[in-house]
């Protein structure tokens, strides 16, 4: 039996785990403030540019789904993508819809906190709609 | 003659201009509190994920080589990669250094001001080795 991949104990923390993609863990931050989208790729690197390149092109092409994706369902003004890591080292890529209305535009969201929290039938419909669209395996 | 590409005025004022390589523009962004350097596609649009496949894996190639650049020649612990475009919306993707020692960390640095300035032969320096190393074209 393949051994689930283990997720960083404060990205459980911060984030709904949605299901996985394309060998990407999809996690919604709790933070409704703005949709705010994170992939975790199925490796022990924590440097995007050290995933082989294939790895790095199926990564590619998840985020460009998954941007597309943010951007059909929410109103939004500009995507965010980022791979940061400088306080969980696990590998994550932030793929985040932000408006001029959101909650901190137009700083970015990291460090911003914000209270609003989605409901269990939000979380339940982007996990749906995630699955529907682009093929989501849930958990 | 080929039009220059024409930068926007914001990251004018905020960077340094080293040069082009594999059509981006590389910029050293003044703030020397950290090594920042800012990737601009010669593009039009604004996202990445509306790049033509092939412009975003020369994008991400170009990502890579400046990555490993930058570990090379700063002692960081970490590197961020970020396409945000809420204030500038040409796009731009950062390729940041981060230590542990510098002068925000684990914050990011966009919204985070430093006084620290590059000499001139810092820059010079900086955008030798990036032609010497990845090809960079000077301007």
């Amino acid at each position: 039996m393949k051994q689930r991949f283990e997720l960083d104990a404060r990205l459980l923390r911060d984030c709904h785990v949605l299901g996985y993609l394309d060998e990407c863990d999809v996690l919604l931050h709790r933070n409704a403030g703005a949709p705010w989208f994170i992939l975790a790729p199925h490796t022990t690197q924590t440097e995007m540019i050290d995933l082989p390149i294939e790895q790095q092109q199926q990564l590619l092409k998840t985020i460009n789904q998954l941007g597309g994706f943010v951007r059909n369902h929410f109103e939004i003004d500009k995507l965010n993508i980022a791979a940061i890591g400088n306080i969980v080292s696990q590998l994550h890529v932030h793929v985040v819809g932000r408006s001029q209305q959101d909650y901190c535009w137009p700083d970015v969201v990291w460090g911003r906190q914000c209270d609003e929290v989605y409901s269990a039938e939000q979380i339940e419909y982007i996990a749906q709609q995630l699955a529907d669209e682009l093929g989501l395996v849930r958990v």
